[in-house]
């Protein structure tokens, strides 16, 4: 399909990358405009995607066996449509841009997602990220615009756990 | 905190609970005006919530007894934040709601991200939906304009995957 598998390698990340991992996290935090919020550590990244039953996977790009790119995604469910993969970042090096890098780690993704018997990819754009925007539009993509993501942490979070109801269980 | 206990009960749902279940998320659907689309059926539902590695968890409402809501959520990761709870559903049926048991719900999948040492719980909200979002508002919950929603699926996904690298391994 006419990119150079020579130079590109797309590779599962093991635990010896999590150092770069890290690195490349808060490069796109960076890229993102809020690495100053970012609290990951290489630790929670080693435990939380290494272990035995790993909360995330990671696929690592090189071109000629430099770090070009990183591609993190897990599974998530949709109550409407059923279960998939969510793409929670995929980020090229500027270096390595229009190189065909991104859509290879996203293939991977899609790839991933259709052998497991999954038929939707999602992940988020910034709406000021045309380039990206353009980029998903051609690979067929729907942009959604009415569904807005809502965080919610600290303490307003624990304000809302104790309003538990005391007869109620759960599971995480 | 002055929820009337005896009344309201939220409990985990159980394989049994799968046409109930069902049934609610297509009046979910209804009410967020894309019935049409969905496709998730009994059978998944069970398969992918009910058996040894679930997907997702679900808890259910009942008001003396009466189903009166359900939540849906599944663990995700960020990679700027480590992992979260993702809330997939909350919803109410109309004749329950404004007695607490949206709030009781959501309580309830707080304290089980709590529980687990997840610092984040996130959902999404449609943006006509000015009732909700005042209601999370309230709750101390951050809703994000700049992100968007991006999803592939059907042929542009299989497309997509098609560009794989041939040297390239994965896992979903």
């Amino acid at each position: 399909m006419g990119l150079p598998t020579r130079m590109l390698r797309i590779r599962k990340a093991t635990i010896e990358d999590v150092r770069l991992l890290h690195t490349m996290i808060l490069e796109f935090a960076d890229f993102e405009k809020i690495r100053h919020e970012v609290t990951i550590t290489e630790k929670l990244l080693a435990r939380d995607g290494f272990g035995d039953s790993p909360r995330f996977h990671t696929l690592m790009a090189e071109w000629s066996n430099q770090a070009a790119g990183y591609a993190m995604y897990f599974p998530f469910y949709s109550s409407f449509f059923g279960p998939g993969l969510f793409l929670e970042d995929v980020y090229v090096f500027e270096a390595f841009r229009s190189r065909g890098v991104g859509k290879a780690l996203m293939a991977e993704v899609a790839s991933a997602a259709l052998e497991a018997g999954f038929a939707i990819v999602r992940w988020e754009v910034l709406d000021w990220n045309q380039n990206a925007i353009d980029f998903y539009r051609k690979l067929g993509a729907a942009i959604t615009d009415e569904w807005k993501p809502v965080l919610l942490e600290g303490d307003a979070l624990k304000r809302l756990a104790s309003a538990r109801l005391s007869s109620a269980t759960s599971s995480p």
